[in-house]
C-alpha cells in the first residue's frame, strides 16, 4: 500500500527540442518497459549530481567522465531498470560505455554525449546484449508524446510513474523520478531527469541544480540511505527565454512536486508526511531538524497508529544538533497545536488525531523560536507492511 | 519479543560500602517496584553525563546543580520508573528538588548529596505525593542484596532487569542499566549506573566515564533516538585499591555488557546484532561507520528476514561519510565472507544465511582496508511486531 497523491496522467507534455520514451528489453517480467531514452534534438547543456555513497555505480563513474569530456553537453541519457550496474567492477564500466557508444554511433554524435543510468538489484553483470539488442526499437520508439513511456520504464519497486510537468508561455520543465520512498531493496535508487527550454550552462547550472535538490530532493527522507546509484540530471535547451530566478523557482517546484510523490510512494505507507520547520536561526537549520524528524522511526511509527505524540516530535527535533529553548518551542499536528509555553495541550488531541485518521497528507510542524529560518521535509509513515516487505524481500 | 542472552540472575552483588533497593510506590501496575534507591554508607565520588537532547527532563537540571555544589560527592540516588519528570517546566524542578530534600533530611545529609533520575512517559507532573510518601519504606528496603530489587524498579518497557557484576580481588564494579532497545516509546529512557569500590575523583573521572560510555552504552543503536533524560552515573566508594586503568577496563566491560542487553532487549527484536568494523582509519571512524550500518533499517530488516545482504550492509557503511575503497572491502555475515575483492560471493551466503537461521547473536562485519582502527557496535533486528507496538501505543 502506498498514498497515491493524484490520478497518474496519461500524458506528460516535453519541452520543445526533446524526445522521449521507453521499450521492454527483457529486464522487467511479463513485457513491461525498462529501457528509458531522454533524446534532445540537438545537443543541449547539462549538468548531474551524485550519490554521496562511498560505493558508487558503473554508471556514476562514466557520466562524470562523460559530462567532463564533452564540457557539459548532451544529446542522449540511456536509463535501464531491473538491474543496478553496481559493485560489478571495472567490467560494469565497460559494459556500460558499449552502451554509450553504440548508442552515440546510432545517433552521430560522440560518445561522450551520451549518459547512462541504471537502477535496480547491485551485484548482477549488466545484460548488455539485451540492451544493445533493443537499442534500434528504442530510437522508434522515442516521441515527444513519450513522456509517460519514459516514467514507466525507469520504475522498479514504484507503484506509479513519476512525471511533473510546469509548461508557462516564457518556458517549459518537465522532470521524471523513480524511487520508492521509505526504505530501497536491494538498494532500489532515486534517479531523476529534468528537461527544459530554458538556458542556463557551465557551473552556475552546477550551483543551480544544487541549490534545486537542496530544496526537493534533499528533503525527502525515506530512509537516511542513500544508495550508491543516486542521480539527478538537468538537462537544458536554451530555446526559450527563461532563465536565472524564474528558471530555478519552475525546477524546484516541479522537483519539490517529484520529491513529495516518491515519500508518497513509500512501501507500506499509509501517509505523506510533511515536516514544517519554522523559526530556526536559518533555512539549513530548519531543514537539518526536519530531516531528523522526518527520519525518526518514533515519529513514523506515531503517525502510522494515528497518534499526535508531540514528545516524539519534539524530543527528535531535539537531537538535531541544533540549539533551541525547548520551553518557548511550538508542535503542532494539522490545524492542533499540541505543545506551546513549555506545556502539552492534550485538549486540542482529538483535533490533531482527526488530522492524522481523516487526511491523507498530514503536517507536523515544529517552531523553534528563535529565528526566521523555514523549511519543510517530507516522508511516510513507517508501518508494519514496510517491515514485511522489506524483510522477506531476498530470503 | 526480545532476545533473552542470559537467564535473569536472582542475585547481583554489590560493591562494600553500597546498598540498594525498591519499593512499590504506586506508579505502576500490579505492585511492581517502581521506585528504586542506590545509598552509599557515605558521600562518595560522583560524575554523570546526560542526553545532548535539547529537551531535557528536570532531574537532568537537578543533578547537575546538586554535583556541582557538592563537588561531585553523593550519598544516595533515588529513582523513579513510569513517569519522566519531562517538559514539566519550573514545577518538574521543583518536584524533583522537593524528593530530594526529603531523602537528605532523612539521610541527615545535604541535599546537594542526593540525585534523582525518571523515567517513563513525559508531559505528566511528578506524583511527588506518592514518592515522598514511601521514602520511609525505600530507606528501610535497601541493603547489600537489593540489586536485583533496585534494577526490577527502574524497569519501564524493558522485559528483563539490567545488573552486571565483575568482582575481583582487587576491586568490584556493579552496573545497572533500563532502556528497551529498538525504539523508545514515550521516550522511555536510558539510565545507567556504575558503583564501584575502586578511586577516582574530579576531572579525570569525567573524563573516564565519557571514554567508558563511548565504547559501551555509545556504541549502542537502537533507533539513533536519545531521549531528553538519558544519564549515566558513575559512583566510586574508593575503599578498594582499582583505579586508573584497571578500574577503566572493568567499568568498560560491565558497560558494555549492559549495552548489549539493551540492545538485545529491543521491542520486537529476535536478533542481537554486532556490528563489527575493522581496518578503518582511527577507532571513532570505525564506530562511525559501525552506528549508521547498525542504525541501517535496511539492514536491521534483512537480518529479520535472515537475509545475508551485503549490499546493504556495504551501502550502509558507505554514506557514513568515511572515505574507503569499495573495491576493496571486505563484508562478512558470521562465519562467511560475502564481498571481498570488489564482488559478492553468492557460495557463501548458504552458510551466512544457517547464522542469522541459527544463532540469536549474530555478527555482520566490515573491514574498509585503509587503517588499524576498530570498533563494535551492537544493535538488533527490526520487525513487524517492533512498528506494531509503536504505532499502537498511545493511540
Amino acid at each position: 500500500m502506498t498514498v497515491q497523491l493524484a490520478p497518474v496522467p496519461d500524458h506528460a507534455p516535453l519541452p520543445t527540442g526533446f524526445r522521449a520514451g521507453g521499450v521492454h528489453c527483457g529486464l522487467k517480467k511479463g513485457g513491461q518497459l525498462d529501457l528509458g531514452l531522454l533524446l534532445a534534438d540537438r545537443a543541449v547543456d547539462a549538468a548531474a549530481i551524485y550519490t554521496t555513497n562511498q560505493l558508487v555505480g558503473a554508471h556514476v563513474h562514466l557520466c562524470r567522465e562523460h559530462l567532463q569530456k564533452s564540457r557539459g553537453k548532451v544529446r542522449a541519457v540511456l536509463v535501464n531498470a531491473r538491474n543496478a550496474n553496481c559493485a560489478t567492477g571495472e567490467q560494469g564500466i565497460a559494459d556500460a560505455r558499449q552502451c554509450c557508444v553504440a548508442l552515440a554511433k546510432m545517433l552521430g554524435c560522440p560518445t561522450e554525449q551520451v549518459l547512462m543510468a541504471s537502477t535496480g538489484p547491485i551485484g548482477a553483470p549488466l545484460p548488455t546484449g539485451r540492451i544493445l539488442g533493443n537499442l534500434d526499437a528504442l530510437l522508434g520508439a522515442v516521441s515527444q508524446d513519450g513522456a509517460m513511456a519514459f516514467a514507466r520504464a525507469i520504475m522498479t519497486t514504484d507503484t506509479y510513474p513519476k512525471a511533473v510537468h510546469h509548461h508557462a508561455a516564457a518556458g517549459a520543465v518537465t522532470g521524471f523520478a523513480k524511487g520508492s520512498g521509505m526504505i530501497h531493496p536491494n538498494m532500489a535508487t532515486m534517479l531523476g531527469f529534468l528537461l527544459t527550454d530554458g538556458s542556463t550552462t557551465g557551473p552556475a547550472m552546477a550551483d543551480l541544480l544544487r541549490r534545486v535538490a537542496d530544496r526537493s530532493f534533499h528533503r525527502t527522507t525515506v530512509d537516511g540511505d542513500t544508495s550508491p546509484n543516486d542521480t539527478l540530471m538537468l538537462l537544458a535547451g536554451s530555446t526559450s527565454s527563461t532563465s536565472g530566478a524564474t528558471l530555478e523557482q519552475t525546477l524546484t517546484r516541479v522537483s519539490q512536486s517529484l520529491a513529495r510523490t516518491i515519500a508518497a510512494d513509500g512501501e507500506g505507507a499509509t501517509r505523506l508526511v510533511t515536516v514544517q520547520v519554522r523559526g530556526a536561526r536559518s533555512e539549513s537549520e530548519a531543514a537539518a531538524v526536519g530531516r531528523v524528524v522526518a527520519t525518526s522511526p518514533l515519529v513514523k511509527t506515531a503517525v502510522a497508529g494515528r497518534d499526535p505524540n508531540w514528545g516524539r516530535i519534539l524530543s527528535a527535533a531535539g537531537r538535531a544538533g541544533v540549539r533551541f529553548p525547548a520551553e518557548h518551542a511550538r508542535v503542532w499536528v494539522g490545524p492542533a497545536d499540541v505543545y506551546s509555553g513549555g506545556r502539552p495541550h492534550p485538549e486540542n488531541e482529538p483535533l490533531a488525531h482527526r488530522h492524522l485518521v481523516d487526511d491523507v497528507e498530514v503536517v507536523l510542524g515544529v517552531d523553534l523560536a528563535v529565528g526566521d529560518g523555514a523549511a519543510d521535509v517530507w516522508t511516510c509513515d513507517l508501518t508494519a507492511d514496510y517491515v514485511q516487505i522489506n524483510a522477506d524481500y531476498r530470503s
